[in-house]
């Protein structure tokens, strides 16, 4: 394939505005509350949260304090992605006491920086010798590579160069210092996300040394020698993460997705973060490059994620250990790990494969993401986060079993290791980015949030104006606002989800036969007036779902779904043992908004049954002969996403029925 | 109550001689297979097992090689446990050649034996000034109960006194260092077991210090303050158990129950061996003392194990970390550990607690956790154990999920931490002590195994006849063989599963009006003469057995039993995706003796479902929606404890419905 002909590009964030009653609140929760909330934490100004140290190890680094570094060796990472989350902000709303903020955060960080370009706190507070010894374990390349993220994001934000200089002095040294020419270090991170920040660059500068930079440690990943072993020579290995990822090498090197050179991958394994991270670099550099050997090896990963690894929330990562994907089919639901930022990452990662390739299925698994697992990660006050995200919860076996001791039944407060809450802020801050992008006279909506967007076509400007009450009713109405007459294209996407809809077009019905859809989107093809309006409809039934039978965790059982939203059980609804209740599949059920349900939701009413034990029959034993006795119940089930705001207590998404 | 009146007594090993076409292949295999093979073993002859070096850390510590201690700091107990089990054997079979093995280990015991009583190469070998330091962690008295048992054991086989005095020596030093005195150490094991041995020891030879010495370590437990706390404060914590089972000082003292006196805990928590080992102590302590709270201590935590955290094959713990209980209802199956030795331990506790009062209960657990469990754990080569006693196998899982890569698809070679091969020889070569015990005139009849077994009656042989094909089979045959007429009592077990039963004295039928049953015993009293016999038929249908509800684990799931067998699935008969099967609770369940299978078991076959997913209509979706279709199949079923002697693969306890 010609990657270029299919490609598209995403409008800039810029030229986005979302004014979404759904997703609004997160929106303002994220800018009113997560970033200034981290702000503090950042500056250890917060009695309650862990101590983060951050600015004060820059001040350290910056010869400003004195001091001993303190945190987790990526602790950096917390203010480049706060920088970044500003960044975002700032270019869908002014805010100079936030810019103010950001602009000191910057000079600082460039006071930090070395001679040679190299920025790293925990490295340049006493262990500059260190430097580049540890690759495997250290997040070197990774802490520059959200450095990086950054400074392209608060220059397209703000024009500021400051802090682009400095990420383009550190990358220019790092090239200076990897790379496959005699004398240069052949390694890679062991935390994958620097090639995906290097294109970024590579597009923000027009330097193509970035991108090939990026290539090279996307290529370099796998190969033999392996270069981590290289290092362990080299070096003492520390033995913390020899503990907690234990195992021989074979299964350390597939943790690190180092067991094979990424063009030879055809399983998702390893650390669930840094494979979406890879990915979203693997098809950064393809698009940039062409190179259809490596997206292919990324559509592969990309279909065995979603079509065998990934829980129907759009949570990845099936255990705690290593945070890491397990096999395919191994989804079980109460010792998952799914972590947020892997969800994150995920989304990334399908947004870049959407723009080289136009189809639904990237945009379906965006919406699944954002609308059950994303939006269950953070609490509605925005200072409680889930890092983990179940599908299962059993409160005392969280605190007694030690297997789901990392499922927490209700959101925490920041955490240690904070990469959730501010990855989360990056994300709904540029949620702009996901719902259009543009193919020459093509329009791509792709994300259904109630918005207004300026592109241009023909050097000609068009509005596209966006209202709907998405997830909870499927009617979107999209009108365009054009200088003249306009010969473009619609290209409309109908979620996998929905098996009925209706499109009229300025009050005028299209009958289905005439309607082209194309990989999963709906074209609406000619020339338009301004004004024009079209009328979508997705019919929103509620739909029992099942998994494929080979994931042996979800047999029996099936999931409540409306429109993209996942359903699940609570205590607080249903009263205890969830798993004791069974689901009627041909009850009707009923669809209730339910007002005072947080900003609003919809909740779903139907019938089911709760298994009866005879406990005097029983006479105290735990086992006791089989009969079918049960009493019908009724059931409420309410979004995934907004699941454990209420009182504590068990959750279930998947119903035994 | 008293105790005394209710108690009844075992009889010698030496008087039962079992003859039992099910069991005589598992005596048969430990005497001739694994007794052998462990004295290799521990000898360090075998190629393909890891070192042991128990014999070697022996002959380093008597002096008569050069050299280091190796293996775990309780490896001592190794031999302690092979010449326990050897002592059982020889009880009932003559075998001189290895009593001359036995003789020449024990030969060596007391050269590496202390001047002052002290025994445990650990510490001998180069770390006497380091013993009692680390009672919490190093399993010092622990050891030592070990050997004490295998004393008194050699003692009742042989007549020998050597490794009886040795023990007593020990036993001697023990009490002079520990007790409630000033200037003696006020401290108890980290693992309990000395508490079970001392009132062996104090039985074996009348010498009450020994009773008295158990009780102090029984009631000292759990006090404050709290003696491990203070053992920290003079050393260095160990590390490797702390990270093994981490979590607060609080969760430590359950793992170690010592978060309370023993008289006042209610739940079983922590390490599952120590649990059962402490109780089987605790109501050793209370049989011999009378004391009933300490008993109602132990009835308490009985009701709690095998109400609310037995597994329905006999097994506890539930959880790998710590090897322990997680909490009420909590029985995970596929992340499940229910180590062999923690089963083994129940068997005993409950042994106790039958001879202290005759109820059912108390056999009934025994023999579910014989047949099933215990069964289970041994391959029938003698030479493969599973340690850990799943109920739900996946061996994808268990090879790529972390936290079921305890849970092995096959039965293993010996272990680098070998517990469970030897307590199981030393539990299979005393079977004979699980069937009878005497109280006065009553004989007491607990377990259905083929058998011969000697009494006095007022100073008049008795004798008895058992002859049945249990567990195949509910026909049990006692014949009674007297020196002339004789008042007595036959107290026989019905058990808890049989609904239906009869009974008839020499042919003649027996009305169940007229069948007295006190504590789940039928009562046959009478003056019988030699000849009578009683035979029993209990009618053992094949029954669905569900759990109660709070199980979530189980919840929708039935297991299928026939008399005290438990059934499961193989993947070998019923294909992959086990999880995928629903059983038919009204189809018919054909019962067939299937003489192929291994030394010849009943199987069960039946009538279920296997959910079909319509992988064209899904598209390659994981998830699509339900619709009830399904395909009948044909399931067969097998004892769970000779499951994974054929093909290797999934195997399932608990089926849908």
């Amino acid at each position: 394939m010609n990657m270029d002909m299919n490609a598209s590009n995403p409008l800039s964030l810029k030229e986005v505005h979302v004014k979404d009653s759904f997703w609004s609140t997160y929106i303002k929760l994220v800018k009113e509350v997560v970033i200034p909330y981290q702000w503090e934490v950042l500056n250890d100004n917060v009695a309650e949260a862990e101590p983060s140290h951050v600015m004060k190890n820059f001040r350290i680094a910056a010869g400003l304090e004195e001091g001993e570094f303190y945190g987790f060796f990526f602790q950096d990472t917390d203010l480049a992605k706060w920088l970044e989350a500003v960044a975002y902000s700032l270019q869908t709303t002014t805010d100079k006491e936030l810019e103010k903020l950001a602009d000191d955060a910057i000079d600082l960080v460039e006071k930090a920086q070395q001679p040679d370009g190299y920025l790293n706190t925990y490295f340049t507070i006493g262990r500059m010798e260190k430097r580049w010894t540890n690759l495997e374990e250290c997040h070197e390349l990774y802490t520059a590579g959200h450095f990086i993220e950054a400074g392209v994001a608060y220059h397209q934000a703000t024009g500021k160069r400051k802090l682009l200089d400095v990420v383009c002095r550190f990358a220019d040294y790092i090239d200076s210092v990897f790379g496959p020419e005699p004398g240069k270090i052949r390694g890679y991170d062991g935390h994958q996300e620097i090639e995906l920040a290097l294109v970024k660059l590579y597009r923000e500068t027009g330097n193509d040394r970035y991108l090939n930079l990026s290539r090279f440690f996307i290529e370099e990943r796998g190969q033999e020698p392996y270069y981590f072993q290289e290092e362990w020579k080299k070096r003492d290995r520390i033995s913390f993460w020899d503990m907690r990822v234990s195992g021989p090498p074979a299964d350390r090197k597939k943790y690190l997705q180092t067991h094979l050179p990424v063009k030879e991958q055809k399983e998702a394994v390893g650390h669930a973060v840094r494979v979406v991270y890879m990915l979203t670099g693997m098809a950064e550099v393809a698009k940039e490059t062409g190179d259809s050997m490596l997206y292919n090896a990324c559509k592969e990963l990309w279909n065995n994620i979603v079509t065998k690894q990934m829980y129907i929330t759009g949570g990845i990562g099936s255990t705690s250990i290593g945070e890491a994907f397990t096999f395919d089919y191994d989804l079980p639901n109460d010792t998952v790990y799914a972590e947020t930022c892997a969800s994150i990452g995920l989304i990334v990662f399908a947004q870049k494969m959407l723009q080289i390739e136009n189809k639904s299925c990237y945009a379906d698994v965006i919406e699944r993401a954002l609308y059950n697992v994303i939006i269950s990660s953070m609490s509605r006050d925005g200072r409680h986060f889930f890092y983990v995200n179940p599908l299962e919860v059993w409160p005392k076996a969280s605190e007694k079993n030690p297997v789901k001791k990392h499922v927490k039944p209700v959101r925490q407060k920041w955490f240690g290791c904070a990469c959730c809450p501010p990855n989360l802020a990056r994300l709904i801050t540029s949620l702009g980015q996901y719902i259009y992008t543009q193919k020459e006279r093509t329009l791509f909506v792709h994300q259904f949030i109630s918005s207004s967007a300026n592109l241009e076509i023909d050097g000609k400007r068009v509005c596209i104006h966006q209202t709907t009450e998405y997830p909870w009713y499927g009617n979107v109405r999209l009108e365009l606002e054009l200088e003249g007459r306009e010969e473009l294209e619609l290209a409309i996407r109908i979620p996998g989800w929905c098996k009925e809809y209706t499109v009229r077009m300025s009050g005028k019905e299209q009958l289905r036969e005439q309607a082209v859809v194309d990989n999963g989107y709906l074209i609406l093809a000619g020339e338009f007036t301004s004004g024009t309006f079209i009328e979508l409809k997705l019919d929103m039934p509620v739909t029992l779902m099942k998994a494929n039978p080979k994931v042996r965790a979800d047999a029996g059982k099936v999931v409540m779904q409306r429109g993209p939203v996942i359903y699940c059980l609570e205590e607080v609804d249903n009263g205890e043992n969830l798993s004791n209740i069974t689901l009627d599949p041909d009850a009707p059920v009923s669809v209730q908004f339910d007002s005072e349900l947080l900003d609003g939701a919809i909740t779903l009413i139907t019938k089911g049954y709760r298994d009866v034990f005879d406990e005097k029959a029983a006479q105290g034993d735990l086992y006791q002969p089989y009969k079918k006795e049960r009493e019908e119940v009724s059931i409420k089930a309410v979004p995934y996403g907004i699941w454990g705001n209420r009182t504590p207590g068990e959750m279930l998404v998947w119903v035994r029925i």
